[in-house]
């Protein structure tokens, strides 16, 4: 078994049931964390800490802000299939699709989601990300055997996504559609995976619901891309490295359902940036988008029951800003 | 105004016409010179510096690897016109275009810019590259008369772009597509730009050339999204910190030229990424792509003559791994 940390205002803790027994080292980041847990985890008896109640605290997002958050596109069947892309040739994997977003979009579990000024069409994407313990060098092949050589934690995410802002720039606006600030709500667990857990990753069942109504509910070994030929292609043309994040995609169930209506609307404006956005929302016009009051609940645990991830509680906040 | 920054193995240098003048104080990275010179430019007095020759001299790229690395596409009309966006409507400014590259992909500016294995689309984007001096605090608007409290440095880049990898893939690959290593070649120069010089960042002049003929030619008052407009919206929605860096787009000139043949080729496979990029380099099998042996030479100079950010010169090289 692994451990389950979490970040609170105090510094890092160890859940324990209802209880978090709080770590005496200030570790600066996650990073340093995972460093000296998988040096020597037994520093982490838990004995002789300080316990504060589960409930009583504030959780932070267990991954610092200075990291690279890589992210993968339509690594689940049936979220191509909602999404128009290859619906009918699931034997032919296609591309893995990557992107990043930037790390001022990572929150807390529990913090707001803010909509922003402008943003008509705003999703939601249950992830299970994968965090790195150490720096993985160009062209590392991580496979299925020894890709707990490399990962070390593993979290719940939610890529937050602004359709209109996706679909409203030239050639798909996949940054700014998907980076805003409050985008990428992570945790509240980091949990610290042993490297004999391998067959975890593969058998966790993520669940998001939206105001109490199950939206996304699908297991790890769905996954198309898995981790290990995700990492690897990753490392062959760019550098991922100690505490660096990655998201592994969502499940089908997401709001926007890309119906042959809304391809056309894409694809037959597709050179001119305002058209091409109005066409889109006209056809979400009956469908209904994250609204200020909203309550998500994302959970991911292991499919046998032995583990849990903990749960993302998020109210979805209108801006207050005027810029957007 | 402002001094003209080099980085050697040896350290940071002042370019001095053939002359390089090395600081004693070894700053770290670009983030540290340029905190010390806005403070205190005086410290940065050359006369009993140790000099080398220029020539002697193996320059790295000014920026150190640690940073976020933003880029707009599409904000010169030449090249919205040769990419087959909104060409007809050049009163429309549409959609600021705003993605990202992995900072792996920054190299020195006369390193060899590696095409990957599989890669038949390798092209070039010169742009002039922005550097932040201080972080730019969530909704901060910048204007075109406090850009220079926020942007210390410009320096040339080159967004370097495999075109098939873009377009190979659902939604368009622009992370992959661009994000590999060597597809950001920085420097030579990094100049300090004083707050006075306000007028220089849209006097400069662009020029790309390919094995000698001239390729792209522009000059930066022709941004369709000016530095301020581009800041201000970056920070609306994420984090721009010291240190980070702009790239602000390409003038037409580059290789892929969207062809309305092109256009119809990636649309109409827009859910078969394997056909789509069959497709596309199908079009593309007269035009004469990057291929190992091309030397590229790009200069950024004032319009006046009164500055140069140095030259690049690359050249271009088959990927020697086998993992692409």
């Amino acid at each position: 078994m692994g451990l389950s940390m979490v970040r609170l205002d105090a510094g890092w803790g160890i859940l324990e049931g209802e209880n978090i027994a709080l770590l005496d080292t200030p570790y600066p980041s996650h990073r340093e964390l995972m460093q000296a847990y998988f040096d020597g985890p037994s520093l982490f008896a838990t004995e002789s800490l300080q316990r504060v109640t589960r409930n009583s605290a504030i959780l932070q997002a267990p991954v610092s802000g200075d990291i690279q958050v890589f992210c993968q596109g339509l690594n689940y069947a049936s979220h191509r299939a909602e999404g128009g892309s290859s619906a009918k040739k699931s034997a032919e994997k296609g591309q893995n699709l990557v992107f990043s977003k930037p790390s001022s979009s990572i929150c807390g579990p529990n913090d707001d989601i803010v909509r922003p000024a402008g943003c008509e069409l705003l999703d939601y994407e249950i992830e299970l990300a994968l965090v790195l313990k150490k720096d993985l060098p160009a062209h590392t092949p991580v496979t299925e055997d020894n890709v707990l050589e490399y990962v070390g934690g593993i979290a719940i995410a939610n890529d937050v996504s602004a359709r209109d802002f996706m679909f409203g720039a030239p050639m798909m606006q996949w940054f700014k559609g998907k980076g805003h600030r409050t985008f990428c709500p992570t945790g509240p667990v980091l949990y610290l995976i042993d490297p004999d857990e391998r067959d975890l990753i593969n058998n966790l069942q993520l669940t998001l619901k939206l105001n109490g109504e199950v939206r996304q509910l699908a297991t790890t070994d769905q996954l198309i891309f898995k981790p290990g030929e995700t990492l690897t292609e990753i490392a062959s043309f760019a550098d991922i490295n100690q505490g660096d994040m990655l998201l592994t995609g969502t499940p089908g169930g997401v709001i926007l359902n890309a119906t042959p209506k809304v391809g056309l609307a894409i694809l037959l404006n597709f050179t001119n940036d305002t058209r091409r956005r109005e066409k889109l929302v006209k056809t979400q016009k009956s469908v209904r988008y994250l609204q200020p009051g909203d309550k998500l609940e994302l959970e991911i645990q292991a499919v046998d029951g032995s583990l849990s991830l903990g749960k993302q509680l998020n109210t979805v906040v209108e801006a207050t800003d005027n810029l957007g």
